[in-house]
């Protein structure tokens, strides 16, 4: 394909597009499922943080109760997660990472199949990233990346096709289209990224966790600029861009920039961040669609804090072969969108996007319900 | 040309080539000239920053002492690059940037013209980077950039040819080779980098300088990894990367990272860095050879501080028609690249990076002399 001429509102960002636009979601290997909105003008997210999924019934829980610890295993995280799927019914899920336990898991084929097993039987499509355990078994993270593409009903890729040269494995994106007979039918009213935050630092003079590098950075910042370009032409073009929501594990820096006073739920633990700053919290603050970011990592941290314009969020801890704390449920996230009417009373671009959690107690209780963002206030923020 | 295939030391970085090596050096349109070491094994790079120029004789000095006043203009600063010129005998002068004062120049061709004659005139080859002023004159930043890219004797670019897309205007490399004759003689030893840190935020939500977008931080990558697979490649493949030095107008965030008992030279000034940190430091640690940094922007600052392997340095205010301090002297930073002697006796790979300053006083006094990287403490620090 030709490359595009950039308008002018792109020739500000300094980014022009150096490769061609990305197939259609519509051509998944095993789900020809292109996201859109249903006909009730929603779109509903479940994440699922660090499952730290290993062998199944054998593997013990981790920080439960005294009178739990007999009767659970990585059976309690599967049930765990149908049941969410059952309530919720959501429209796409996502895994933000340690979807698996490397170091307790016996073949990671086999565990990733079973950890993701839930998912792929509701028949919702379900996209997954890497987080620091998972090429801990017998798969490296190219390695678990490509088994998660094969397997059913994913939307996950291993990279984009359109770039020679990214760090990590599972930097992607997603469009969600419009409702179906809307003036938004092909348009992508809702934009997600997933990418890849590493493991740990191969740098020897920094120790800790690793970071998103400037090459994911780089291809975030092109593939957003394509997008918004793509929204804001004919026909029916839009203003400014459509939202977008990022997905990955570790989470930034900035995770740390809250206190008690500004954030929603709890922060019972250090934010495990890299040890340095490799500006992707910059990077989007300058692309400039992204309204929020879901991360997991710590488990004891569930809350979402609104710096810069961008919501930092986790998921909370999901999984019981994983650290947590004995009395403090299990979690998983919620994320949802809503369209607004237009002046003809049909569906039209995101309203706006609302989160809660859920806990894994007797009715599924759910807590922290927020709103994240809202169009009519120009970003709900400041 | 063909794609080369990397070694696994460097797939380890994640990266590979997407573009054919550049052009030697050698291709210069107006200064056919290859930066290398001379006969004597050494190296020495003039470093100007903040000329901030103007229209010459009828532009006022700031901040001079009372009976300074009278007699001082732009031509100061012409006089002052033509006595360090003499007294060092560069084979390099680096231009870091605000070379001229945008605000009150009537003409930015013509001020560009005359801020660096004395260096045209000297036939010393040189480059420069844009400062947050150089443009706000009649030139925009891409003319700035295009202007200077024609004067005599600059190896400066304007952008680097084996990339489509980049953000700002002033981005290239540099390589220095080692001495004819020896067996470094179609080597880089040294590797220069130059980058545009931008002007101004046009981000909404970020207010203050610009930074070091993704996209540059990208291609210095791929250069890093391009020019250490040729250091450690046949012929005489070396077991690490040459060192680099790094060359940009706005401080990093992370030069402020210092207290008194850790650089040398003086804070007297706030760290006018950006308001976000883009990564650019991380990515220079993560690529491995850079062992200096040189910028300019705070004319009252001229420290040189070790962060992580790193030397942050600035060269001190040069220009007289800047903000400067009465009776605190007006600078410049040489730095100095030594060769070590073969086991043959023959000039090798590099083995000491000094610096120091020179005030604009009688005697040109030399100050701060320190070695900022050998070659034998594998870094210089930790």
């Amino acid at each position: 394909m030709s490359m595009p001429v950039l308008s002018p509102l792109f020739l500000i960002l300094l980014f022009s597009l150096t490769f061609p636009p990305t197939k259609s979601t519509a051509v998944q290997r095993n789900h020809p499922v292109r996201l859109t909105f249903g006909k009730d003008g929603e779109f509903k997210i479940l994440q699922v943080a660090d499952m730290h999924y290993a062998n199944g019934k054998d593997t013990p829980c981790e920080d439960v109760l005294p009178q739990q610890i007999s009767s659970c295993s990585d059976l309690n995280t599967t049930a765990f997660l149908r049941r969410m799927i059952l309530a919720e019914k959501p429209d796409f899920i996502v895994f933000t990472g340690d979807n698996i336990f490397g170091f307790d898991t016996a073949d990671a084929a086999k565990s990733l199949n079973a950890a993701f097993a839930p998912a792929i039987a509701s028949n919702i499509p379900w996209a997954a990233v890497l987080g620091n355990h998972d090429q801990q078994s017998t798969l490296s993270r190219k390695g678990v990346m490509k088994h998660i593409i094969g397997l059913k009903n994913t939307l996950s890729k291993v990279n984009p096709s359109e770039v020679k040269t990214i760090d990590g494995f599972g930097n992607y994106n997603l469009e969600v289209g419009g409702v179906k007979g809307s003036d938004f039918e092909n348009k992508s009213v809702l934009n997600l990224y997933f990418l890849d935050s590493g493991d740990y630092s191969t740098v020897p003079r920094i120790v800790g966790y690793s970071w998103i590098k400037p090459s994911q950075q780089f291809w975030f910042q092109l593939t957003s600029a394509k997008l918004k370009r793509a929204y804001m032409e004919k026909p029916f073009p839009q203003k400014t861009a459509a939202p977008g929501l990022t997905f990955f594990h570790i989470p930034l820096p900035e995770f740390s920039n809250f206190d008690a006073s500004n954030y929603t739920g709890v922060r019972q633990e250090e934010i495990s961040s890299p040890p340095v700053n490799s500006g992707f919290f910059t990077a989007m603050v300058e692309a400039g669609d992204v309204k929020a970011v879901f991360t997991g990592h710590d488990h004891l941290n569930d809350f979402c804090g609104l710096f810069t314009g961008i919501n930092l969020c986790y998921g909370g801890g999901f999984g019981y072969h994983a650290y947590g704390k004995a009395g403090w449920s299990r979690r998983a996230r919620v994320v949802v969108a809503n369209l607004e009417r237009t002046a003809k009373g049909n569906w039209g671009s995101v309203k706006s996007i609302r989160t809660w959690k859920r806990l894994d107690d007797k009715h599924l209780t759910r807590i922290d319900s927020q709103v994240l963002w809202n169009k009519s206030s120009l970003g709900g923020d400041l």
